[in-house]
């Protein structure tokens, strides 16, 4: 049993949608998420650069006593997984990319998927790298959707704009006969009712942080791990930019949060 | 007479609007551009941060030995002005905030103005601070507009999108009477045929970038600097991260360009 707080952190508000899942499976752990709004996107900048500003969002998450931290960004999953293990390698460190990559093997039946996500995730060819090597028949089709971060940040989810956006972005992977399509960034979740409306319910939509929070659980019940449920969970979130988070915060979450600013460069 | 290039640069390819204008009204001058795609978007950055990558671009477009510089960025424009002019006291340089304010002084009639442009450009006051400075009666309203940059981006400037997505943000101004609407970020005049079809033509679209070049074919007149026309105008591209620029380029200017990468943070 373990009532330390899991760390959460993304390269912005995306990463919510990660957090909504553990919510949902573990309601009784306590939570730490940071947003690096200031510094946001990730997708753009060098690797050197996400490794050192991910080794910092670490070492403030292990001031605040974290018993395992989720990488809920899909640029630092796919890009530095294997540098931060190795810098923290006492902390269970659980990434979304796998965990979306397994879920998406076990869904598809004719081996054609899709993959949506911001055009640095398309073309870093992370996702396909390794659909791939766990399956080399498959078939990967991908199509960046620009468009989807801000409507999920404008609380677009569901209105003619994103609907008539999301028939647009996936109608090229209809054609292509995909029965599965990945959600590659973290923000897709928030518009999920309304891809799915457009694919039709013989697509299968994987959530990879849906799996992330399966595969968190999974790890956390094998290692005694658990919260003993003596102490009520709290969640904290920290940004390096105020902005408009809280507000996003209470439409993923359907929750009120306060958010704290703080000064991540001195990690 | 002078035949060096006219420097030009931007967080991203939104400066590319600015170019625009320039070309159309000193067609001889030669033109070298710099946008920062690497480290784009400016708006969340701290000041020092962006004082510190302009200072760089400055340098780095003074090894193309230009004769003058424009800051075709809303964030520096704004928030770093004065530095750069310091630091850099026998360049002429031009922003784009002051002549856009300028322009919508001797637009409006009813004073009632509005502002669009990013969360960060409305957020900072600057375009309300200048335009209440000019003239204190004014009333300024602010719609920030996230979608408009990735609609611009993706070429979708007068789709249904578009047209739905501007509607919406748009009401809000025209609800409270505005009689011109400025377009406070370089991407948006992308989007002007159909801003324009929304807001009908009793309102004035002010588009910073016309007068910016305006502004600067006074200064080259009536300093003598304008191109003698015995070179050939030369128009250069570079960016810190390749990105799509090329086709945004294409789709701005209706030219095509070849673009170099160049590292930046050398500079």
């Amino acid at each position: 049993m373990d009532n330390r707080p899991i760390g959460v952190f993304d390269s912005g508000v995306g990463g919510l949608t990660v957090v909504k899942q553990i919510v949902k499976l573990l309601p009784e752990e306590s939570l730490v998420y940071f947003g690096d709004t200031a510094r946001v996107p990730y997708g753009s900048k060098s690797k050197e650069t996400i490794v050192k500003f991910s080794k910092q969002i670490i070492r403030f998450l292990k001031t605040k006593n974290v018993k395992a931290v989720v990488i809920a960004c899909n640029t630092v999953s796919s890009n530095c997984y294997e540098d931060l293990s190795e810098e923290f390698p006492d902390l269970p460190i659980t990434e979304v990319v796998t965990p979306g990559v397994e879920s998406c093997i076990a869904a598809t039946r004719n081996k054609i998927v899709g993959l949506i996500g911001t055009y640095g995730t398309v073309s870093s060819g992370a996702y396909e790298r390794r659909l791939k090597a766990a399956d080399p028949e498959i078939k990967v089709y991908k199509k960046a959707c620009p468009l989807f971060v801000p409507l999920a940040e404008e609380g677009w989810a569901n209105n003619e704009v994103a609907r008539l956006t999301a028939g647009i972005y996936l109608k090229e992977l209809m054609d292509k006969n995909v029965d599965s399509i990945i959600l590659g960034c973290t923000h897709y979740p928030i518009l999920k009712k309304c891809i799915g409306n457009i694919v039709g319910e013989n697509v299968t939509i994987v959530d990879p942080a849906k799996a992330t929070a399966m595969k968190l659980k999974k790890y956390l019940e094998e290692n005694n791990m658990l919260n003993a449920g003596d102490k009520e969970a709290q969640r904290l979130f920290y940004v390096s930019d105020r902005s408009h988070f809280e507000q996003i915060c209470s439409r993923v979450l359907h929750e009120d949060h306060t958010v704290e600013k703080i000064d991540i460069e001195k990690y």
